[in-house]
């Protein structure tokens, strides 16, 4: 898989457009694709994560776009679900759909957020072996045009219905049963703070296999287990220590803030947002 | 520490009286102690585990009744948070309270939610160090009067302010940081039904360190996360292979049911909830 290096041209911050609430109703304030662009742009980021639901069938104007502003598309988010009770119906078809909407973009990461246990089963290990094979199938297609999968592990609280990987080892474990090289995992912040074995995890057995750097904060006093997540800074995660495991892998990829925050900082003028998160990624992380 | 066994004259199941809304502002249907004790030994329960709020100075006089009825107090939760920002003024004296309200009742185990990370530090093991002092001083406190410690890891959703212990190896590894052999672990479905580490963690590090089994189940999708635990049987938890990896490290106690449901369980009738809980147990734990 090929790792790409920001760090000498630009700073290795990039936004995910979740952060900006991404124009879900309610949230955001309406920026188009290209006035995000050219934000990022302006204050020099190294690239964009963008969501399938802002892509629409400009796939690939909006990524010479970004190109052109001398930056990268990052990764798309995501897949549908793989595994699990709310697995949709042609979920392999709108899975390579996601695959093709990534190469038009000119990424080469996609992310999986795989869906939780597997009705008629129980904990996490049967659905883990159904979500390698779907994985692994969807890899070979991947493959065809450059496209990395990264299995993301979500925090435990998302067990059930949304995730049956909890840990980074969890991911490479799935990785790895899927037998194909461009299968590797998403770590984020927000999910693996909490997990003292991560830093050795990653060391022993994630090397080269980081496809995604995702950055946020835990804050102390979570009010909302999906939407409250902090600024760098602002909470409890030790950022620089997951930072240097994650790049210990040899990842040199960009470090993609992601902060879903809808009382917070969706509700603040993009631009603030955007000046704060490279304030705060030069502080911190 | 004493190994209890209850598998020979009673069934193995008993209640932590949360199962019933301990009779919150608009929970639970009031019952008192005693027809709580009475209800128990009806149905061949082991147990009780009693939250301190419902003891008040009544220790002994309820551990003599419980008894009389053919149980034990398996345990008694719980000290206040010995780490992180919400540690409460004076909670050292508050804990050794509870130590003597553990002793008065006749029970061996008193139950420790740990709190979050401590102020002024990131991540956990500072933390967890700090935790392991504070713990250790207490266990000696303890130890006089035969009571052991039994530290709980929670689910990682309540990192920040509720718990530094995330996993069983979190709460074995500071278990052992105490040097005090009262001091051991309580292990909790709801918190720990996603680590697929966990059977190999108890059989490498946990032999004897058990102190408490806590049963219930995680709903696939859970509507609150402290509020909405499932009935054993309603949710993804592998149950069966949960309790024995706990037994496999030598536990004979019994397993407590312990079920936070405000909108539904602590919603009905005590005596259904009891009949449905036994029925459970024996069905599918």
């Amino acid at each position: 898989m090929v790792l790409r290096d920001f760090t000498t041209d630009h700073s290795a911050c990039a936004l995910n457009t979740a952060t900006l609430g991404h124009n879900l109703e309610g949230y955001g304030a309406g920026w188009s694709v290209e006035r995000v662009i050219d934000a990022c742009a302006a204050r020099g980021l190294a690239g964009i994560v963008f969501w399938r639901r802002e892509i629409g069938n400009r796939a690939e104007e909006i990524g010479e776009r970004v190109r052109a502003a001398g930056m990268e598309v990052v990764g798309l988010c995501r897949t549908p679900f793989l595994v699990g009770s709310d697995v949709p119906d042609r979920f392999e078809d709108d899975a390579r759909a996601a695959v093709d909407m990534a190469a038009a973009l000119g990424t080469t990461v996609l992310t999986i957020v795989t869906g939780g246990t597997e009705p008629g089963t129980t904990g996490v290990m049967d659905s883990q072996k159904i979500l390698a094979a779907r994985t692994a199938k969807l890899a070979e297609y991947a493959s065809q045009f450059g496209v990395s999968l990264a299995l993301e592990p979500l925090n435990p609280m998302f067990g059930g219905n949304r995730t049956v990987l909890m840990t980074a080892a969890d991911a490479l474990r799935v990785a790895d049963m899927t037998g194909q090289p461009n299968v590797g995992v998403a770590i984020d912040v927000y999910h693996v703070w909490w997990d003292t074995t991560l830093a050795d995890t990653l060391a022993h057995r994630g090397q080269g296999r980081v496809l995604g750097y995702h950055v946020c904060d835990w804050l102390e006093h979570t009010s909302d287990m999906l939407l409250d997540r902090g600024m760098m800074g602002d909470g409890v995660a030790d950022l620089p220590a997951i930072r240097a495991a994650v790049e210990a892998t040899g990842y040199r990829g960009a470090c993609e803030v992601e902060i879903f925050s809808s009382n917070n900082w969706w509700q603040r003028d993009p631009d603030d947002v955007l000046d704060q998160m490279v304030a705060r990624f030069r502080k911190v992380c």
